[in-house]
Order: C-alpha cells, then sequence, then structure tokens
C-alpha cells in the first residue's frame, strides 16, 4: 500500500491526489505540517516538503511531485496524462512548470503566506498589498486560461492531462483562500466546474482546515 | 537545425546546453536578455523565460528547461541521461528538481539579482547580508553533494545522469559569480572537476559576460 505524506492545502500534493485517484492506485494519508520541522519527516526527504509518496513493503521512496507523476505514468499503462507524441508531452509538461512555477509563485504562495501561515505560525494579519498582488496576478493566470481554452478543449490539447490537474490544484488552493475572482472568466470557470465534478476532485474538495474557511462557492460544481 | 534561446549565465540554458551536448545535438545558440522584454521572445514564450529550443522546419517549440530534456529523452537512444528503473528515473528527477528549484531559489538566483542583475541594470550596489546568505546556503549544498557522493560515484547513482548535469549548472553559475567558497568540500570538488573536464563543458567555460569576470579558478579544471 501507497502512503501519501502530504498536507491539504499543498497544491503539490493535490496535483499528486488528483493523479492517483485518475489513475486509480491505491492509497492512504498522512497529514504533515511541512512548517513543524518533523525530524521523522526530514529523514523521509531532505527537502522537508510534500508530497512524499511511500511503498514501506517495496522500499520506495518518491520525492517531488512530478517525479511522483512520471513514475505512475511510467509504470502504469491506465489513464496516461501525458499522452502523445514527444512534442505533446512536451507541452503537458511546459503547463505543468507553469502553474506549478509561476502560478504557485506569484499567486498560492504568497495566498497561503498571508492567509494561512500567519494565521498558524505567526498569528499576524495578513498584509493587504501582498493579498492584492497575488490577486491581480491571479486575474493575469486565468486570463491565460481562457486564452489557452479558447482553442484546446483541455488546457494541453484534446484530451486531459497533468497539465489540467497542475492548473486544478493550483487554482483550488487559491479559491479556497479566497483569491480567485472567477467574473469575466466563462472559459476557465467552465472548465474548472468540468474539473470539481470529477470523482477524483470531491474528496479534496469535502476536507476543511480547523482554522480558516473557504468561500461558499469553493465546493460548489455551479458557481 | 535547433536554435536554443538562452543567455549565458542562465543555469537552465546552461543544463539545457550540457544536455544537448552529451547527447551530441547540433544546436545554434541565440543569445536573449530575459530582463530586456524581447516582443519577440515574449511571443515565443509567454513565461519570457530561458531557455527555449525551437527547430524552424519542423514547426516545433519546446519550452521549459525539464520539457526539453525530457523530449530529447524519449525521442534518441543516445546516451540515456535518466536511465534505469522507474525509482531510478525518480531519483534523477528527485535530484534535479532539488538543484533546479532548491539550489536555484537560495543560492544562484540571489547570487545573480545582487552581482549581476543590480550591476546592469539598477547599477545598484550588492545587498552583502543576502550575499553573506546565498553563500551560506552554498556551503549547505556543497554538504548535501559531499553526502551524496560519500555513497555514490554520481549524484544518482553509478551513471552520468541529468542530475549531475543540474547541479554542475547551477553551481557553475555560482562559481562564476564568486559565491562559492570550496574549502573542505574535497567530494564535491573532485566531482566538479570532472564535470569541468567533459568536452560538453568546455565552451559554457570559455564564455565571458562582458562587465562581469569569473574568479581566476573558475575554468580550471585542477583548482
Amino acid at each position: 500500500m501507497w502512503h501519501l505524506y502530504q498536507f491539504p492545502l499543498c497544491p503539490f500534493s493535490r496535483k499528486v491526489r488528483l493523479m492517483l485517484a485518475e489513475k486509480g492506485v491505491a492509497h492512504e494519508l498522512r497529514r504533515v505540517s511541512p512548517w513543524l520541522q518533523d525530524d521523522d519527516f526530514a529523514d523521509l526527504n531532505p527537502a522537508g516538503e510534500t508530497p512524499v509518496l511511500v511503498e514501506e513493503s517495496k522500499g520506495v521512496v518518491l520525492i517531488d511531485s512530478l517525479a511522483i507523476c512520471e513514475y505512475f505514468e511510467e509504470t502504469l499503462d491506465k489513464a496516461p496524462l501525458i499522452p502523445g507524441t514527444a512534442s505533446n508531452r512536451a507541452e503537458v509538461r511546459r503547463l505543468v512548470s507553469w502553474f506549478d512555477g509561476r502560478m504557485h509563485h506569484e499567486v498560492v504562495a504568497p495566498l497561503m503566506e498571508e492567509r494561512m501561515k500567519k494565521r498558524l505560525i505567526s498569528r499576524a494579519p495578513p498584509d493587504t498589498t501582498e493579498l492584492r498582488k497575488a490577486m491581480t496576478a491571479a486575474n493575469g493566470h486565468l486570463d491565460y486560461i481562457d486564452y489557452l481554452l479558447d482553442h484546446r478543449r483541455w488546457l494541453a490539447g484534446p484530451a486531459l492531462t497533468l497539465a489540467d490537474l497542475a492548473a486544478a490544484a493550483q487554482l483550488s488552493v487559491a479559491d479556497y483562500l479566497g483569491g480567485v475572482d472567477w467574473r469575466g472568466h466563462k472559459q476557465t470557470a467552465d472548465w474548472y466546474a468540468v474539473m470539481k465534478s470529477r470523482p477524483a476532485f470531491r474528496p479534496l474538495l469535502a476536507e476543511r482546515m480547523e482554522v480558516i474557511q473557504p468561500p461558499a462557492h469553493y465546493d460548489k460544481v455551479d458557481f
């Protein structure tokens, strides 16, 4: 049995959970709070970051969300999420890197810092300038997703891919933290409604952090 | 013919150049300065970041250094750089992510900001506190590479992999910018000497930025 060390609002944990569910890989969740500096977890992953996926009986430890996704892409034939030609696959990976890198850095990381970590760790109020910057950046990212969806059925082409999971994972955390204004982004909202309605996504959307509640529309498919 | 849009001190461009040279892929370099906001380059890559690899006659545009490396891993049999079992390959990708993510963020990005961008763009002096933090972080990364090399011949195992290229690419930029103190890191220095002596690495080490010169040991195999 695989055990996934993860944190509910970690977008990279969410991407891996969506991937495992889409591919039908049985796993149990183990919750880790990365900022608590858990020694056992640091022994598992020197980077101290979620997600880590472990199969104890086989001695397999997989670290880094993209490395985990590529592992299952290589070892399972079912439900390929990096499909197509080498060029198609490069486009999926470009977009995964865009959402995991750029969107995380500009939108999700600052929202987590201001709305979650400050509340849980330093008990400081959020910096409204940083929040405003993150929400403006979120709007730019929605514009880009609108643009992609003007040309394609899914973000990387005609089929659902890891790019859709990566984008939905980042967006869902931003949305939980109240950082997304959906007005004027019908294409992206329609695509996200379809993502939300997938069985893989439902358990994620049902989870709540103790001290931070999402906006009312967060888990609604029709929002 | 492939054209690589790159910047000499971009560690991700360097990783791709090392990969192309190790695999023997003919290519021409096109220099881009990412901070100049070149419109043609922005049309090519919305992220505005190097490297981008283009094969105009085939209409192929590859963006993101890892996506580029995976593309050639899939399309060429020669000189695999993500070799072995799925677990071996996951370990290579974990380390590539570590060097491209963590080492870049903690060491190379701040050195480039303080020692290069401030000089070229704002003509401001470097912030010595930031420089000291980056150099301390560099020392920690060398400790980790020492540790890996205590257990393995190359960084990810018994063979040269993309992890070695990623680490050497980041380290070479940090070293150019005077951010690496090699004392007390014999394992890493010996490994880096071997990397430097590879034909793939020589052209990179011979290049100079106009306004910033590297330390005397920078291109010496015996340093």
